[in-house]
C-alpha cells in the first residue's frame, strides 16, 4: 500500500425531506450568491424548496450554468458576486453548477490577474468564498470532494483545479429530487460513478486489497442497481443507492493507499471540448480502448475483476481481462449509453488527429497510472474508438 | 435507506516514516499533554519519535494509561492537564490511550460538578482540547472517530460517550509501529475490528447494498490477511491493511444509512468490567451466541455473509445463515481467540446472573437493531456463552 493523507471535511446530509436541513446551515450573516443550471429545478419543487430556506437570508441569484460549464459564464457570475459582495456560495444542481461555485468561489478571491491561471496553470490560492450545496444529480461526485472541471469555449478547452477550499461545508442529498431526471442524465450519471471508480481501480497491484473491495462493491452497486432504477425511475432505494454509490466513488475514500490511471478522463475531457459530447459519453468511449491499449498492464486487475464483479468463471487470466472490457462496455450499451465515436457522428481518425496534435501543443503528456501514454498512444486509444 | 448525517473531520496520516508529519502539526503555541500506556512505545522507539518531534514544542508527559481505560486514572491527567494549563493532547499509543486522551479533553474543560456523568449521564459538553493521535495499535477505530470508552473501577462499570468535540484533529498511522505487538494484542484488534463491523451489518435488511459490500470487504480483507499476517508479523501490507481496514471498520461510513445492532458490545462491556476479560474476548464470547438468539431476525443477512465473505455454496438460507456463526467462531478460533467463558474460568451462569442483575438494575435495557433483546434475554445469551 502507498502513504497517503486524507482529510475530508464535508457534512453530508442525505435523505427524504433533507432540503429542510438547508436554513439551518446557511451563514446567518452576509449575502449570498444562489447558483443554478438550466431551470430542471424550477420544474421539480427544488427551487422553490431552496428559496423558502433562504427566506430570511439577503441572496441574490446566477442562473444559466451550463453542463460542462463555462469559463466565460462563472467569471460573469464572479462579477456578480463581488459585485453584490456575497459571502457564501450556494449551489443548487448537479455537478456542474457545483463545479462551477467552486471556480467561482476561488475566483472571487483570486489575488492574480488571471483567473484562468487557477486552471491552466495551477496557481495557488489563499482563499475561497464557502460553498454549500443541494444536490440535484448523482455523477461527479464533486459533492463530496475538492475538484472542479470548468471549459473555455474561446479555446476548446477543458480543464480541472482540486483545493481543499472548495471542500463544500455541507452537501445535502435528497435522492427524491432525482426522480424528475431524463434517463440520459441518469444514464450519464451511473456511467460517470463507474468510471471515477475505475480510475481508481484498474491500475497494477500494490497490496490495497481493502480499497479493490471498496471499489468493486461501488461497480457491482452500479451494475446492479441500473436495470432496476431504469425500470422503475421513482423507486427510491435505487434512487438513493445510485446517490450514495456516486458520492462514494469520488469522495477520496476508495483510492486511499491506490495508484491512480486519469487517463481516461484526461482523453475524455479533450472529446468534450472538442466535440461536445457529453462528460460521460466521452468516458465511456475512451474506457474500453484504453484498457485493450494498456492490457498487458492491467490484465491482472481486469481478471480481478471479471470474476469478482462480472462473476466470470474463467481461469485464464488474459481471457478473463478480456471478458473485463467485453463486459463493461456490455453494461455501458445494456443501459443505452453508445460507446463508438461513430455512434456520435465524430470521425475517430480526425478525432485522433485533434488529441495528437492537442497534447503535442502541450509539449507531450504522459498520462495513466505507470505514465507511458504519450500523445501518439492517445492518438491511437481515439483512434479505434 | 435510512436518512443520514455523515461528517468526519479527522486527518489520517498513513504509512511508513509518517510520525515525520508530527511535529508541523502540532499547535505552535500553548502546552501539550503527551498520554502514554504502559510503555511499550517506549521499547519500540515510537517515545523518542514523538519526543524528538515535541522538541521545540513546551509538554508534559502523563505515562500508565491501562487498558479499558479507568476513570481514576483519567482523572488524575485530568487534574494534570489543568494544573498544567495544558491546551492540547497528545495521544500515543492505542485505542484505550486515545480513549482516555477524549475523556480528558472532555473533563478538563467540563462547567458541571462530576465528569462521570459525561458518561453516565450524557452530559452535555461546550468545548473540549483538542487532540491529536500517533497510534501504535490497530482496533478500536478510535483513531477516526468521536467515541470513548471509559471503565470506573469503584463501580465495576465500563461506559462509553460519543461527541464530534473530540475527533482527533489529526491521527498518525504508521503500519510499522505494531510489528513490535505482541500476538495477543494483533489478534484482539482483528476480533475488534471485526465485530465493530458485524454490529453495522448484521441486522436486517434496509437496501443499503452498498454500504452491505463495504461491510463485507472489511470482513473479507480480515479474514484473508490474518493466517498472513500472524504467520509473519513483519509483512509490512499486512500491517498496513489491518491497520486501515481497523480505522475503516469504525469511521462511521460503512454504516451511513443503515440499521445498527451493537448489543455485542453492551453485554460486553459488562463482562469486561465484571471479569476484566479483554474486550476483544468479550466480543467474541458473546457474538456467536447473540447471532443464535435473534437468529430469526438476522437469517437472511447471515446466509448473505456466509456466501460473501466464506464462498458458502448453501443454498437453503437457515443453513447458510447457521454456516456464517460456525465459521465466524472458527475464524475467531483459528487466530487463536478462544471464544467461551470456561477459556476464561468463568461460571456462565453466574456471569448471565450478574448481567440480569446489572441490566435490571438501571431499569432494564432494550438492545439490538430491533431493541428486543431485554435484560432476560441478554442473561440467556451469557449462560449459553
Amino acid at each position: 500500500m502507498e502513504n497517503f493523507v486524507y482529510q475530508n471535511p464535508v457534512e453530508i446530509i442525505f435523505g427524504k425531506g433533507s432540503i429542510s436541513a438547508l436554513s439551518e446551515r446557511l451563514p446567518k450573516k452576509g449575502r449570498i450568491l444562489m447558483l443554478y443550471g438550466g431551470g430542471s429545478i424550477k420544474k421539480n419543487g427544488v427551487y422553490d424548496q431552496c428559496v423558502k430556506a433562504l427566506g430570511k437570508h439577503d441572496f441574490v441569484e446566477f442562473g444559466g450554468i451550463e453542463p460542462n460549464p463555462l469559463f466565460e459564464t462563472c467569471m460573469e457570475a464572479v462579477k456578480l458576486a463581488k459585485g453584490k459582495k456575497a459571502k457564501f456560495i450556494l449551489s443548487v444542481g448537479g455537478g456542474s453548477v457545483l463545479d462551477a461555485a467552486k471556480f467561482i468561489a476561488a475566483a472571487a478571491e483570486f489575488k492574480g490577474n488571471d483567473p484562468w491561471e487557477i486552471l491552466s496553470k495551477g496557481a495557488a490560492l489563499e482563499s475561497a468564498l464557502p460553498i454549500g450545496a443541494v444536490l440535484t444529480l448523482p455523477a461527479t461526485g464533486s459533492e463530496m470532494n475538492p475538484h472542479s472541471v470548468i471549459s473555455r469555449r474561446s479555446s476548446d478547452e477543458k480543464l480541472h483545479f482540486s483545493n481543499p477550499l472548495v471542500y463544500p461545508k455541507f452537501s445535502i442529498l435528497d435522492p427524491e429530487t432525482t426522480y424528475s431526471l431524463p434517463t440520459r442524465q441518469t444514464v450519464n450519471g451511473i456511467v460517470d460513478a463507474f468510471v471515477h471508480v475505475m480510475e481508481q481501480y484498474m491500475t497494477y497491484e500494490n497490496s490495497s486489497p481493502l480499497q479493490d473491495r471498496f471499489c468493486e462493491s461501488i461497480a457491482l452497486t452500479l451494475v446492479e442497481l441500473s436495470p432496476k432504477l431504469l425500470s422503475n425511475p421513482s423507486d427510491y432505494n435505487q434512487r438513493a443507492n445510485l446517490m450514495w454509490a456516486a458520492t462514494c466513488a469520488l469522495n477520496g475514500f476508495c483510492s486511499c493507499g491506490k495508484i491512480q490511471d486519469w487517463g481516461t478522463h484526461m482523453i475524455g475531457h479533450e472529446l468534450t471540448a472538442f466535440y461536445g459530447i457529453d462528460h460521460a459519453v466521452s468516458l465511456a468511449i475512451v474506457l474500453p480502448r484504453l484498457w485493450l491499449e494498456c492490457f498487458d498492464s492491467k490484465k491482472e486487475k481486469l481478471a480481478q475483476f471479471a470474476r469478482r464483479v462480472f462473476s466470470s468463471n474463467e481461469a485464464d487470466n488474459d481471457k478473463a481481462a478480456v471478458e473485463a472490457v467485453v463486459r463493461t462496455e456490455a453494461f455501458f450499451n445494456s443501459i443505452g449509453m453508445r460507446t463508438r465515436l461513430a455512434d456520435y457522428g465524430i470521425g475517430a481518425s480526425e478525432a485522433a488527429d485533434r488529441i495528437r496534435s492537442r497534447f503535442a501543443s502541450r509539449g507531450g503528456v504522459s498520462l495513466g497510472e505507470r505514465g507511458d501514454i504519450d500523445a501518439e498512444r492517445a492518438a491511437k486509444i481515439v483512434s479505434k474508438s
